[in-house]
Parts: structure tokens; sequence; C-alpha cells
């Protein structure tokens, strides 16, 4: 462990610069903070490369185990002032550990077919929370993976990751643009369901089929009419009150767990 | 309508305030942003008390008549500079429009038991967007309301306001300490249920009653043991991947669109 000071440290910078997609892309890395996703991300298999803790934190066994797996693998574990860390975090209220990963593989071959009955979809997501809160819902349903399509927000952004709640490093994780997943789609089997008001089935009580992809549109458009025409099952959630749209995250759910009741 | 120039001029930084939780208690005032939310206000007999646009903003038909409705009422219409818009929003790219309105009454009273074959409750949530989410939900469902239960977040918060998709002006809302809560629900019909790991009932297959209370807890700590013991059903939904629970509004959705399937 080294101690580093100042606000101006080029590891404290490069820390920073994560904050901001461009670099993300860049170095093809991003960040987690907090002990618990940490943790969630070294029992999969998954450690830092640089480990960052604040001065003066509370002693834990977990990170006192995270320290140990870290520097075993050959990783930085820096100790910094608590300034730094809100400076890297941008939050007032910094968790008193974060970590830089290296950027997951997020080809469509890392999408399974097979050995779960259902597969997420979500089409131009902007909102990072509800993308994470998608990845928590892939992991809780067993799904074989969530593929992002189009202008999706970064599954890899401080705030995906923290929604993600660890199930961006378990869930797998793809990113296609839309013609290339109809073609990775169609060359296998496949059922792509999305809730849709031309002519479709009540949800409860549609002919879902594995593998069952469950797709979602964006929060504000929804999804566009060629992508609701390419699809194999239409159905529809009552919408009893004055609106006439769910959250997609929880649209997403509500089909996922119905697929799942009938499919597993 | 009149112009408003300057950025200290006091409805601006009135209207500023109110960003600020502690002045909308005192206030008992609210602020909603966006001609949709603001539409959907009036279309459900909501008219606001000051209405604020921003200078160079694009005409709407549906602005012409918020801006009709307002006066007529005897609102306040005020015209400010997009840099007064963005000190009063708090945003880099404000909405053009946005307007104060009087806070709603919150009391137990305002929850139908009746009429509804369900209602929602949240304990502790302390995310805005969780909140107007659950609020989204409710709306869908077509609940009786949604109680919240404690320390929950302001449900008139900006954040709350927006992610509630104009909810906030539809569904009956209360907020109540859990005591009174439980006394209010004992006088009267209505089965209290939540997810739980105590001998619980598969949520697919549990014996569901109207009106049903659907509650879910803190995001973090989950419901106090207390709270679950008091329950008339607990009911579990699968996890079958990593992680032990689903983000709180989603677990709510995907168990108040099964209570809504058994008892519509």
């Amino acid at each position: 462990m080294r101690q580093i000071t100042g606000l101006s440290n080029p590891t404290v910078k490069y820390l920073r610069s994560l904050r901001d997609k461009k670099h993300r892309r860049r170095e093809q890395r991003f960040m987690a903070e907090g002990l618990r996703l940490l943790t969630d991300a070294r029992e999969t298999g998954h450690l830092p490369e640089i480990l960052a803790m604040a001065e003066g934190r509370e002693r834990h066994p977990l990170l006192d185990e995270l320290v140990a797996a870290t520097e075993a693998a050959g990783g930085d574990v820096i100790e910094v002032s608590q300034d730094a860390l809100t400076k890297i975090t941008g939050k007032d209220n910094p968790q008193a550990v974060c970590g830089v990963f290296a950027e997951l593989d997020t080809a469509l071959t890392r999408i399974s077919r097979d050995g779960a009955p259902l597969v997420l979809v979500a089409q131009a997501m902007r909102d990072p929370g509800n993308l994470g809160t998608m990845l928590r819902t892939a992991d809780a349903v067993g799904a074989g993976g969530l593929v992002l399509i189009d202008d999706c927000a970064d599954p890899f952004s401080v705030e995906a990751v923290r929604a993600s709640m660890g199930a961006i490093f378990t869930v797998p994780l793809a990113q296609a643009r839309w013609e290339e997943f109809r073609k990775w789609l169609r060359e296998g089997p496949g059922q792509l369901v999305a809730a849709s008001l031309r002519d479709p089935h009540d949800y409860r009580d549609a002919p879902y089929a594995a593998p069952c992809f469950v797709m979602v549109g964006n929060e504000s458009r929804g999804l566009p009419e060629e992508y609701e025409a390419e699809c194999d099952l239409r159905v529809t959630i009552p919408m009893l009150g004055r609106a006439d749209s769910l959250n997609a995250s929880i649209a997403g759910a509500v089909l996922a767990y119905e697929v799942l009741a009938k499919l597993r």
C-alpha cells in the first residue's frame, strides 16, 4: 500500500478522469465504489487494478481481504485523503473505497441462449439508474444476459454500476446496433417479445417460448415501430390509471418475472 | 403575463428556494417542471399558483392553454430569462416551463380501501426516483393510493415529482409513522403483504385478499423485523442470481402486478 497526498497527483487525476465517459472509453477502464460492490466483484473473480481508500477509514475484515487479494494479484493499493476521494467520486459523502477495473467484453457472443429461459434487451435506455436496475433484475431472474441496443447510457458509468448492485460483474452484457443484434438473433433460436399496443396478447396469457428475449424501449419514445414489427410476440401490460406507460425498467421486470414464471 | 429580469428578483428567489425541502415544508408549496407534467396537472384539475416560462421558448398550443387556464384561475404567469430558469431548476438544460403548486393533503384518510383491490406502501424509501416510480406504478395498477411510512424521501421534491410522470397529481398519497399507519389499517379491512424470507408463500401462489396493502422496505435495510411480523401474508419472489434483493420499486411493481392479476 502506498500513501498519496495532494489532489494533483497523477493517480488521483487518472481516477477522477474515469468519471467521464470519453476517458473510460479511451482507457477501457471503469470505476466501482463501496466495500459491498467491491466485495461482490472479488467474490466473482474481479479484482481492481487500482484500489483507493480514504485515510482514517474504519477497519473492516472484508476490506482487509480486498486489500490482500488486490495486492496478491499485482494491483496497486493506495491511500488518499478524504478530500481526494471526494474529488475522485464527485460526491460530498463518498464511500470509503473505490476500485478501477478493466472494462468487460460486451460482444453479443457473451449472451447465452441456453441455460436460461430468457434474456433482457434494452433499446436506447438513457437513464444509467434504469440500466443498472435492468442488470440487477437480469441477475435476479437468472437471465442469460442483458443486450443494450443502439444508444444506451454507458453501463460502466458510476451510476449504472452502483444501481446494478454488483450485477455488472455477474450478468453477461452485450452492446450492439439494432441490425447487428437482429442478424445475430435470427442465426439461432430466440423469441423476441415486447410490450406493444399492436394486436397484443395479454402479458399473463401469452405463448412465451425459450429462449425468450424480453425487449423494452427508450424511456420517452418507446420502441421504434420497425423494432416492434420485428417482434415474434407482442404483449400488453394493464394500465388502469391515467398514464399510458410504466417506467422502462419496471416494465422490463414485470415482463421478465411473468416469462420466468411460465418458462422456468 | 409579466416579464421578470435579473436573478435577484424576489419571485425568482422564491422559486429557487423551493428546491430545498425546508422551504417547501415552510411554504407548503412544490414545483413541477415541463409542459407534459404541467398539462397532466391541468387535466386533473391542478393549476399552478405561479407559472414561469423561459424567454424565447418555442410556442406550443398546450402551453397557450396552460397560460390561459392559469391566468383565468388568478395565477401569476411570468417570463424569465433562460439564466434565471437554470438557477430556479438547478439544471443546465432546464425544461422551458415550471409551475408552483400548493402541497397536496397527505392524511391517511386520502387512501381508499374500496374501489381498488390494492394499495402500495413504502417504508423509509430514501431515493426520490424510486418514490416517484412507485407513484407511477400505483397509477398504472389503479391502486387506491401510496402510503409513505417513516422517513421517506420527500414526494414533493423535483426528482420525485418528475419520476412520477404526473402521478403525483392523480394518486392519493399519504404520509404516516408506522404506529399511526398500523392503527389506521387495523380499524378497517386490509391485508398487509410484504416480501419476506420468514415462512413465506410463493408470490405466484399466495392467498391475496382485497384490499391488499403491498409494502416494500428501505432500499438497503429492507423492512424492520417488527413490520414483517405484523404482515398478514409474507411472500417470496424468486431470486435466481447472486444478489438477494431487487430494487425496491421493482419489487413493489412485480408484487403489485401479481396482486392485480389475482384480485382484479
